[in-house]
């Protein structure tokens, strides 16, 4: 059942490419028949592990890259010599409408700045923003956003990054009314930061169309409280960062415990099934595909490190997106926000 | 084996006062006979409750305090309507010398401006900070502040809580050179908002005497990477909750799985004295007890929803912090700031 949707797919990016790409573009392929893959990069390498997974062979064409851009390389660097890299060529697919959306376990930095040179800032968006989901107690996953493309944004961006973020969980979640909330550190309204502070009066006097629900504090990104939660790139980078890095710290406890002795070592092979779908509700794979928000053009990033199946989560993320109505739902709210910001300032002057 | 060393014991805050507050001190001084507390508030209730806990009783002394100040009293209501408080009363011993430090599971807000108001701030420190402590992946406890006194911090207020940060850090946990570190969004020295370079820049030219390793991000916090981590009020809070949230998350994920099935039951069963250590080491009562750094006096904060347990380990840190040098030690680093900041802005003018 061919669609014709078409994805470009970095084949060299991140820390474990190509072969975890051609092992993810397999999974989705075997999951998505209707799909076709463009997958940039070294054509002898792709092509020797192509021939190892039939349902991604089937399901992609190479487009030749002579190079690709290391993890490290700086993105003022990637611009300047960028072109020719499986990066790049990724990119520019979208960008000259051979694909629908883009994927890629690569530099983030550098695919940032391609991308937003490549495809610049939709209408009415000021900066684009990283978007990334988080596992919540409800059984559902948190968008946060933005997690690290902007070091600040003011009362307007982050309202635009409130617009941004509510479609991209109705497109991933298919929930209808995602609830969005500011982060902050309290719930009152004259705490915080003032620029946070505009944002919320913003959202409620330009008639934005979503379902806002005020202030969180940092605990309520696990509970699931909200199912957007808005906060800047610096905010929302630490917070990511340390969730994460919570989740691996009791996951090496837990696994220290349960290696310590006969007992414990018997009591977890008994629970074993029970641990290991702990273990893939906390996994990063599962729930992989950040997104960049607010391009002429879908870019997903996949995380450097993610495995095959990681990487077809990503997919999976940018093959939602594409099908959805995203762009015209937030094309909406934004108008709706620059008139009501453009009437606030008239009501100032 | 008395030691001179008394503490002013807040009887009345908290979620579960005065009986975890009596509880506490309780274990305490079965703990350290030497130490002598100052229990402020109803003494009716917290004679009746000393009556069940000898060790307690033997060790202090009740001060009457007419009413306590409730979890959600503002700021600014505590300082006109506080006097005459257990909080007030508690703080007011410290101020007065009677007592060496001060101990409450009351309302944050409240509690920082009541000992803002009658300790001041220490000479050479711009504002106090809170400082809380987190497990870490190397076995420690991660010292990180401000989580939410300040909403912003400068650079040089930023130094000011290395330099408190780290001499906490040696109080409580005896290690002579804690490393310290500023929190960002990536390790190279042109990321992140630039009152972290300016502090940066400041530590390095001012030969603050301390291990400044530079910039570390999120997930640095629970390896453990370095032993004090530094930032501003807004970022901390959110760093901190975000960490408890996520710990809490796992931690319910792993009961849900443990309790899911027969088998995992009796898996749990069997590592159950795994699991308990495991529980035990990310418990924050086993960690409680975080500090308003910068005042003239000791002033220790108790998680609100704290236990008896958890109670005694805030006490701990007090008699830790009493029985230090920190004073001296933040004094000495002070200067050296001060002096190193008037010859950057000599040479800036």
């Amino acid at each position: 059942m061919a669609d014709g949707l078409v994805l470009s797919i970095d084949g060299m990016g991140g820390d474990h490419a190509p072969d975890i790409v051609v092992e993810g573009v397999d999974i989705a392929a075997r999951r998505n028949g209707g799909v076709r893959y463009l997958i940039h990069g070294d054509p002898a390498r792709l092509g020797a592990l192509l021939d190892r997974h039939p349902h991604a062979k089937a399901a992609s064409e190479v487009v030749v890259a002579e190079r690709a851009i290391g993890m490290d390389v700086k993105p003022s660097q990637a611009l300047r010599q960028g072109k020719g890299s499986s990066l790049w060529g990724a990119v520019a697919a979208v960008e000259e409408g051979r694909a629908h959306a883009v994927v890629s376990a690569g530099n983030t930095g550098a695919y940032m700045a391609i991308a937003m040179f490549r495809l610049r800032t939709m209408e009415g968006v000021h900066r684009p923003a990283l978007a990334a989901r988080w596992p919540a107690a409800n059984g559902g996953y948190v968008v946060m956003l933005d997690v690290g493309a902007n070091v600040q944004a003011d009362g307007e961006q982050l309202v635009e990054f409130a617009i941004m973020g509510e479609a991209f969980q109705r497109a991933v979640s298919g929930k209808q009314r995602p609830t969005v909330a500011l982060l902050n550190v309290g719930a009152e309204e004259q705490k915080g930061h003032e620029e946070i502070r505009t944002a919320a009066q913003l959202i409620r006097e330009a008639g934005v169309d979503i379902d806002f629900q005020g202030f969180v504090e940092g605990d309520d990104i696990s509970k699931g409280t909200v199912d957007v939660v808005v906060t800047d790139g610096f905010t929302g980078n630490i917070a990511l960062k340390t969730g994460e890095g919570t989740a691996r710290l009791v996951g090496q406890l837990l696994k220290e415990s349960l290696t310590s002795g006969v007992l414990a070592q018997l009591g977890a092979l008994i629970a074993y099934p029970a641990l290991s779908k702990l273990r893939a509700r906390m996994d990063p794979g599962t729930f992989n595909g950040a997104l960049f928000l607010g391009l002429n053009g879908l870019v997903v990033k996949s995380h450097g490190s993610a495995n095959g199946r990681g990487f077809a989560a990503a997919i999976g993320v940018a093959e939602k997106m594409a099908r959805s109505h995203y762009r015209d739902e937030i094309a909406r709210n934004l108008q709706r926000l620059a008139q009501g910001a453009s009437q606030a300032a008239k009501e100032a002057s």
